[in-house]
């Protein structure tokens, strides 16, 4: 084990928006030099300002700019770059192109793509996690090819079960069986939505949990085998899979709970071989915790982790790509307080949390102390409709979780957006919710337990 | 002693600027409603923006407004404000606004008039932390009224000797004597200055430091006897007594030092029956400290404090004024990380730091991870020459002092601000000073060991 090291000195960040200008001030702080690339609706986005050099990589249409290989791979020789981040979304989890990244002169800021092959299939990952002993799911261990055997399975551990694409995740290609009249449909469904997003039709079917926490576990590894966690995030409220706001540490869970969960994240992908930084995700209920899918990318929620832990997880995956060891010992993750995410998304939550593109007419985040602001945006910028809705993340940090709720609403309350609609008005309704507030809340949350948004 | 438990509903913020808002969010978070009060020139400032209401106080001209007492607690009652927080500057160390305040139906948010008594007259300063046992430099015990004083006390301890204005602070009134020759002519200069700027002409001596670092703590008590402290700033980097960067931990001193300064300062004004937020001073040099000054006042470079420490001293302010304990135990108190701040000031470092008035066309502050932006200005407005040239601080934190230095300057580039001069040019070369960088730098760094500003 042990990759020579290399040196990086410029990296293409092959993403745009808020998650391209954090990765940009994570390698300025190491001294690398920066690279935006951007589509035509970019040209003079917050993140191509930040680069040091930008490449224009296609149109709008992200199929024709962030999501075209050959363009990104093009704009990074042409550049100089010697390495490439791929962000979250987009390519971060494409297996070819990090393979094809892995085999080019470039080096790979992220996983490898091997343990993307690993965790990307399901039930893979499933049985990668299961001899690690990492408590899942009950489910089958292959992809099935007959309805019968999802209602043997039923039979077996009782209606409602979870029909899940093997490619997927995310919640897409995702089915829930009530009855076993419904399988031959759902079957047929999840199929269909498996090869339409994943290219990949197989499915496979689980117990499917009703009422569950979002808990997952932040891992990171180097390449010479050291693998270390830096504990947990809740992320359960979540709309149509989407999160909305995320924590740590996870009200819900003990101390003995935490430990047993985050080394048994940690010990399974340190199993797998993994390095650079990922994201081991668990649905908890009834005090079970059961593994749910590994991210193989930063995750957009990154920050909460290195509020509480004072940790650069984007520096360390720099550190990773260019071969040196991780720079913190297991027993100096220490983490201190309570931190929160507040994704501001331009969407109106008044009206089905649909995206509202406009002009940002004022931009004024937050200020003060326990506030970071991560964003990819400044005042006067178009929001165009050709990407995901998150133009910027409140990340707010408290000494224990009382005031992390007071820090919290004074901040959204400070901020001043004009111009577009954004999730500030759903953010204020949560936390003056009392299910949020004493923590009762579930993955269902939005659906069934929150009294909705005042529209007065 | 413990004083009753009293409700504060309403604070009036006695101030403008960065830190009203900050004192603002504070009371915020606590539930506590605001009112900013405005000069004509800060009509549409952010702290009026800020608050909840705002009262005019006045014309530009501070003595008029943020300096009229009268003007304040008309404001104050007319809002139906119950308590009143000075900030710093103006009025916060007026031991006459202390005890007015507290003469009345409002609550001071602020050490008691009695400490102002105490600490204001540097001699008697002396002598209550003397007999603490904090270590002083020799001096006078008493104002001299008589040069021949000043010489005999030359004569013993050898020059240069420093006269300084019994009521002065921050430098003001201080002159230094090198030889006999200049004793009688700094004698009245001193004297001259204390009349002018502290209605006092009482003047004394002490041994003059010639290169020493400026090392403070911060101390905190409540009104049931308990005193603690948040650890110690070091402050060098100054330009005529006024602080420009300051950091947590000091990089000078090793732990044994540390615990007992710290321990020394929270005796000291423990030992006075101090309450609130203060800050002991100290001069550093060969290896001793030497008590300077107590600021009976909440301080600017407090973020860094709240950076390392997690405990939010405006907000220990607002408890202590309403009777409460402090929230905290002096053990909970475990400094993680270092911070540094920055000050940003409207002012020409390439021309004498002179202020530069004008319009601030763009404020784009930095972002990301370990960044703290406390600021009093929105993009669009006049910064005018009425008041101090603090426009904004840049706090930030980070694992060692290392990754601090690197991610300073990232904020610092970051950073865009147009439309008037700014000492973001001067911060950034202080940080490729290897002076600076080698923490080898003094009170005297801008004077004697500063390479200077490359303006080409």
């Amino acid at each position: 084990m042990g990759a020579p090291r290399k040196t990086i000195d410029k990296v293409l960040v092959a993403n745009r928006g808020e998650i391209a200008v954090r990765v940009m001030q994570a390698a300025t702080e190491l001294g690398i030099e920066t690279v935006a690339v951007y589509s035509d609706a970019d040209e003079t986005a917050k993140h191509v300002c930040r680069a040091d050099e930008a490449a224009h990589v296609g149109s709008s249409v992200a199929n024709k700019s962030y999501l075209d290989q050959d363009s990104l791979m093009e704009a990074a020789a042409e550049t100089g770059a010697d390495a490439i981040h791929p962000g979250y979304g987009f390519l971060a989890e494409s297996e070819s192109f990090a393979r094809r990244v892995e085999d080019s002169e470039f080096i790979w800021v992220g996983p490898p793509a091997d343990a993307m092959t690993d965790f990307g299939e399901k039930t893979k990952a499933r049985a990668i996690m299961d001899e690690a002993g990492v408590p899942i799911v009950p489910g089958t261990d292959e992809p099935v090819d007959d309805p019968e055997r999802i209602e043997a399975f039923a039979d077996d551990y009782g209606y409602p079960v979870a029909i899940k694409a093997d490619g997927g995740g995310g919640g897409r290609g995702l089915k829930v069986v009530r009855g076993p009249e419904d399988v031959d449909e759902q079957f047929r469904k999840a199929k269909r939505e498996g090869e339409a997003y994943f290219d990949n039709d197989a499915v496979y079917v689980e117990r499917f949990l009703e009422n569950p926490r979002h808990i997952e576990v932040q891992v990171i590894g180097d390449t010479h085998g050291n693998v270390r966690h830096l504990y947990e995030r809740d992320c359960s409220v979540q709309r149509r899979q989407q999160k909305l706001i995320e924590e740590t540490p996870s009200p819900t869970i003990d101390e003995e709970t935490r430990a047993e969960l985050c080394e048994a994240a940690r010990a399974g992908v340190a199993e797998a071989g993994y390095s650079s930084a990922g994201t081991v995700e668990f649905l908890y209920e009834d005090g079970e915790f059961y593994f749910l899918e590994v991210n193989a990318r930063i995750q957009v929620e990154h920050t909460i982790t290195e509020a509480v832990t004072g940790i650069d997880v984007v520096k360390e995956q720099f550190r990773v790509a260019a071969g040196e060891t991780l720079s913190f010992e297991q027993s100096e993750v220490e983490p201190r307080g309570v931190a929160m995410e507040f994704r501001i998304n331009a969407e109106d939550p008044f009206d089905e949390f649909n995206p509202t593109p406009g002009t940002l007419e004022t931009y004024r985040p937050p200020t003060g102390m326990g506030i970071r602001v991560d964003d990819g945006v400044n005042e006067g910028d178009r929001i165009t409709p050709f990407y995901d809705s998150l133009v910027g993340k409140f990340v707010v940090t408290a000494r224990d979780r009382t005031e992390v709720l007071e820090r919290s609403k004074r901040a959204l309350e400070e901020a001043e957006i004009e111009g577009i609609s954004t999730t500030i008005p759903f953010h204020l309704a949560v936390l003056e919710d009392e299910v949020f507030v004493g923590s009762d809340h579930t993955t269902k949350y939005l659906d069934r337990q929150f009294d909705g948004l005042d529209d007065s």
